[in-house]
């Protein structure tokens, strides 16, 4: 399966439904992991990498759930194209910098993804739509005993997994859960809450990871701790916070609308005006003005339009997927104002938000 | 006739047909006078000031023309009115803030009027739609004359009429002309402009006179000198200038929208969209978007749509005019709402501005 073939096929995973999609738009669960006697693929020469990218992915072959998988070498995939893996969330950005001697295989509904020789011999993911961390790790978690039943990893007794990176050391997970939390942004309760979490061993990062922005108020919250945890701690614990922060932004929702409705239609309103009715917008503005437009969905501003709507556009109006589109390289104004008259057309069948005319005379 | 009569019957002046009113929103001739050997205002004692006023409105009394007008004594206009007032150009934020021994005629049709003890005895003026200065200087010429039957003109033989400031001795005539430039401002041309204008010796200033802003992008052009002049070279020069500016307005509008369209539709759809959607807004937003709606509907953007919409609203959502329709006093922020929701609610029939989808992917 070539690359255009894998991407006319696998859906996006924030446009299936999931437990608690309201708020929760995908779990993921990661694992690092090394093959013993081997070095790690920052120090190894080229054709260890080589050596090491071959027989992970042969290995990857022989697993019955990775089978028909998009099967690439880093080198051989354009840069426009791992820009659009980057931004589903199917790579890292550092990995979008690979090339020869590192590899990437994603299962065909695009929900497993492993990467070869990125910082560790092998990253492997799942995805999960909604908040589904644990069903998430069980299936990478399944897919990880099924690789160790051919290669040996890099294990110690004492630290547990070994990792190129010390923060990684130990059960080598990562779960993580991103949440739309346009109400706590609202209510300007989300700094407070940030400081909370991060108090109790957790991270939270913007949209692509660590050191991005939060764009379109959506936060990745994932564990921070590896070593002296086991898997199902460190599970649990991102659970408990992923179901404090939806009944958070719930709460916070139900305030902001009933302490100032008109702040909440404000932002919406002019949100749903301006994508409506733009001919140039940038990537970031697009994505902070759709969130917004999604909690107007959620709140039931917009009667008879679904959260897909503005799910799709969050992935299409990114810039890789706009260049993926048309056959010329597109400059980012040429980008502006195709992006701008995508979501204009699709906007086309969305009525202006309620309430239209306000009945609130105070 | 009291005020509320006065405002009901009384239109205002942007929203009358005139000459190149698409770009020349009205036009206004400005005289000062004082009475001989009586105190300039500044420096007249209460009692001297109130004998003025009351000798002057008795004299404006006796002229046909101003007959049936609201005349009325400063200290007896509510603070509301007074900036209501200043919203219609009608009297300067100066004399707003005059009491007892300052007055204001202010004919029918809300087109002449007079303020009695603001910095001179007299400042007349009639107020035109579109451009006519020479007619609007004959109409305050005229009543001009017949005032000067009844009374006699500090007047001096080598500096002409006298006046309170010196910027004004001489003809002591300001004629002025209101321009919608928009499309001078997206084409960054209009501050190279101002400066050319200046060197012709006028003076452009912002909506409501020297020092404002111009919000909307409204210009006042008016002449500086007032010595060493006549009325007709100095409605001359005003007349050219604004011709000019009339064919510049027209010619960057048509060069913007042939180099840049889709900055034109980016400004202009924006702007329609926050305008029809949110629930709060300022005074200063209000009016600087509506600019934008009056330039799309003069490019035909907004087929079947006139101008007068917008005119209404520029003056409409003023802060004074707003209160004006209300019983409490509105905070700034109540005000915020109210004015979104008018704005809101007379847009509910417009639709979106052309182009809905762009044909052009370049």
């Amino acid at each position: 399966m070539n690359f255009d073939e894998f991407l006319a096929k696998s859906p996006t995973v924030t446009g299936k439904k999931g437990p608690h999609d309201q708020i929760v738009m995908s779990s993921r669960a990661r694992l690092a992991r090394n093959l013993v006697n081997s070095p790690f693929p920052g120090w190894a020469k080229k054709n260890e990498r080589l050596k090491i990218f071959e027989k992970i992915r042969e290995t990857i072959d022989k697993i019955p759930v990775m089978s028909n998988s998009f099967s690439e070498s880093m080198d051989a995939i354009t840069a426009v194209d791992k820009q659009v893996l980057v931004e589903r969330h199917l790579i890292s950005r550092e990995h979008a910098a690979n090339g020869i001697g590192s590899g990437l295989v994603v299962s065909p509904d695009a929900l497993v993804s492993i990467m070869i020789n990125e910082e560790d011999h092998m990253r492997m993911q799942a995805l999960r739509p909604g908040l589904q961390v644990q069903e998430a790790f069980n299936e990478i978690n399944n897919i990880d005993d099924l690789l160790e039943e051919h290669i040996e990893y890099a294990f110690n007794d004492t630290l547990g997994y070994l990792t190129a990176c010390p923060t990684n050391i130990g059960s080598a997970i990562r779960v993580s859960a991103m949440l739309h939390l346009p109400g706590l942004v609202l209510a300007e309760q989300i700094n407070q809450i940030i400081q909370a979490i991060n108090k109790l061993g957790l991270a939270v990062r913007g949209l692509y990871g660590e050191g991005t922005e939060a764009l379109g108020n959506i936060f990745q919250v994932s564990n921070q701790m590896t070593l002296g945890e086991n898997e199902l701690e460190i599970v649990e614990r991102l659970n408990k916070v992923a179901a404090q922060l939806i009944e958070q932004e719930e709460n916070a929702r139900a305030i902001v609308l009933e302490k100032s409705p008109k702040l909440v239609y404000n932002n919406i309103g002019r949100a749903y005006g301006i994508l409506a009715n733009a001919h140039i917008i940038s990537s970031k503005e697009a994505l902070n003005l759709l969130s917004l437009v999604r909690l107007g969905i959620d709140i039931g501003l917009f009667p008879g339009i679904g959260r897909e709507l503005v799910d799709d556009l969050f992935i299409r109006t990114q810039p890789a997927h706009l260049q993926k589109n048309h056959a010329g390289k597109l400059s980012a104004e040429q980008r502006d104002t195709l992006r701008a008259d995508m979501i204009r057309e699709r906007l086309l069948k969305v009525n202006r938000p309620l309430p239209e005319i306000s009945g609130n005379k105070k």
